[in-house]
């Protein structure tokens, strides 16, 4: 049975597992460190697709599938699907999963969707109001920088601080289960508005808000970062990374040792246009339903936090001058003994 | 403590109620048949703001504010706020809700907002996640017509199919309490696409989920419309309307005399571009928490099935020559005895 402890984190006293998971990601992606880890990839940027907005489409249906696959269960096993993308109105989740026949939940976290409907599937699980659920999400290069930037068509020049959304899509498949990794307590986030302005540079709107969320946690649990194998957090980058570092600092927190970013791991520093690292939904999940599963398998990995980062921003509100507001939400995820 | 019954429907045992609740509207929807039953309203469009996305902003902060007073709680007593709009990257609830300092889990259902979002908190209440849940969600005329149609400026006619975007916002606070009206079960539905892609007639679109939803509630509970009070569609329009009872005379469901929308209910029929009604996240969301929770305190209503329906488009689909998805979100309201 779940329950609350201190402010903001709840402990699933049931133990809900991730019994599958499947990741999808495109050329440069597997071109990257992590390239092994993924389960599939594809060298044509639009997946086969009309659209780069039907390539997301595609491979989040893609992701979920593989992860059923790997669960041994079936779509009609699924009580029900948490899903959201970067996309206006979230076209990608809707359009992957239309034909899927399983209860919709749609959320919005912008990057950090994957750890939110990780979250509430987990919720869901432990409460015993899903036998089984799923939680997904995506992003597309392409769809993205002409939805927030421009045309690629442009050429458009971006800034050393901004971040290259990556292509992929992650799915994880929660259930009861005892012998997989299984998600021990959530915390949810609260937005968090440090007044940054420049969309160029998401990590430094995101890290006021990871700084809040972990502060919590810690708080909450009474713990502190030696007591988990490591703190992985969804896209903040190089510059974000940095920034969260010297806000946890002033509070004696000292994750240095213990910590990396997804956006900082996914791909290959040298390349052209990665500038501060990797960002977009698609950033922690293809990374989470990949490597970090692997590293749980193979047991690195037996006691870790997650944190999935988002901004909250629009490129309307970015236009009307407003401030780029952060939200942080984060996972404990343990092997069994 | 929560229980699933048939494939989709959740059964609330501890009684999650409707502890406190606040609608705000625009000054048309002031002027319909339901206009004093609103908490607020304001004859400026722009709700005192610069922009349209603003005052909706404001509009959402106003609602739950309404509503926390009605409940007699503070901001500090809520452990979670489920929160989305139709703005791109829902920045209508981050911006009115940034400040709130209150979890924040941020959904998208389009028009199904308030019915997915009250959902989620039920079961969070329910479940003993949260003491004090709220959904809150929101829509403006204004802002949806330039992000969605047109520029107001350009003065485009509507076609009789099309509906109007309510200007409005409701907020329900969601609390273990003996007294007040209380969710009873909860059935999250799954994405129908049936094909319709005229995107100026949302309510042929969403009236096969919105048939697809109900059918699978009433096989769930094994109940048929006599049982209840009232069933009401969130904003199925005129059109829409009768779609949905065609829908369900072919599986010989008429719930012809037990039904009312939403959409229909919000506007003077005679309004010049009222069209074929109301529609948005605020059109069920202010009906909710206003007309329907006051015919819960008189007692006309003590057994209803609330529904939101959504149409899951973006501009971008629309114009690549998608179709349109719906989705349906089922709550059954009782009094207590």
């Amino acid at each position: 049975m779940a329950e609350r402890i201190g402010n903001s984190t709840i402990f699933l006293n049931n133990r809900p597992s991730i019994t599958g998971y499947g990741s999808v990601v495109g050329k440069t992606e597997r071109e990257g460190p992590l390239g092994d880890e993924f389960d599939r990839f594809d060298i044509d940027i639009r997946f086969g697709e009309k659209t780069f907005e039907r390539a997301e489409s595609r491979i989040q249906k893609i992701a979920v599938e593989t992860a059923l696959k790997k669960a041994g269960i079936s779509e009609k096993d699924c009580d029900v699907i948490f899903a959201g993308d970067l996309l206006n109105q979230c076209i990608g989740s809707t359009f992957g999963l239309k034909d899927k026949n399983i209860p919709y939940v749609g959320i919005y976290g912008a990057c950090s969707t994957m750890a939110l409907g990780l979250s509430l599937a987990s919720v869901f699980v432990d409460c015993g109001i899903a036998k089984n659920a799923v939680a997904v999400t995506s992003s597309h290069f392409c769809s993205a920088e002409r939805q927030y930037r421009f045309p690629l068509e442009y050429g458009a020049l971006r800034t050393p601080t901004s971040q290259r959304t990556v292509t992929g899509s992650g799915a994880a498949v929660l259930s009861l289960q005892g012998d997989k990794p299984y998600i021990n307590s959530v915390t949810f986030g609260k937005i968090v508005d440090r007044g940054v302005c420049d969309a160029n540079n998401m990590g430094a709107a995101m890290a006021p808000s990871a700084a809040d969320t972990i502060k919590e946690y810690f708080y909450d649990t009474n713990t502190s970062p030696e007591d988990y194998d490591i703190i992985i957090t969804g896209d903040l980058g190089f510059v974000g990374t940095k920034l969260l570092y010297e806000l946890l600092l002033k509070d004696d927190i000292d994750i240095r040792c213990k910590h990396n970013d997804c956006g900082q791991m996914i791909y290959d520093k040298n390349l052209r246009d990665v500038n501060a690292g990797g960002s977009g939904c698609g950033c922690s999940a293809v990374v989470l339903n990949s490597y970090i599963m692997h590293r749980f398998e193979n047991r690195d990995f037996n006691n870790i936090l997650f944190m999935s980062t988002g901004a909250l921003l629009s490129p309307t509100s970015a236009l009307q001058g407003e401030s780029i507001p952060g939200i942080t939400h984060l996972l404990n995820i343990r092997n069994p003994e």
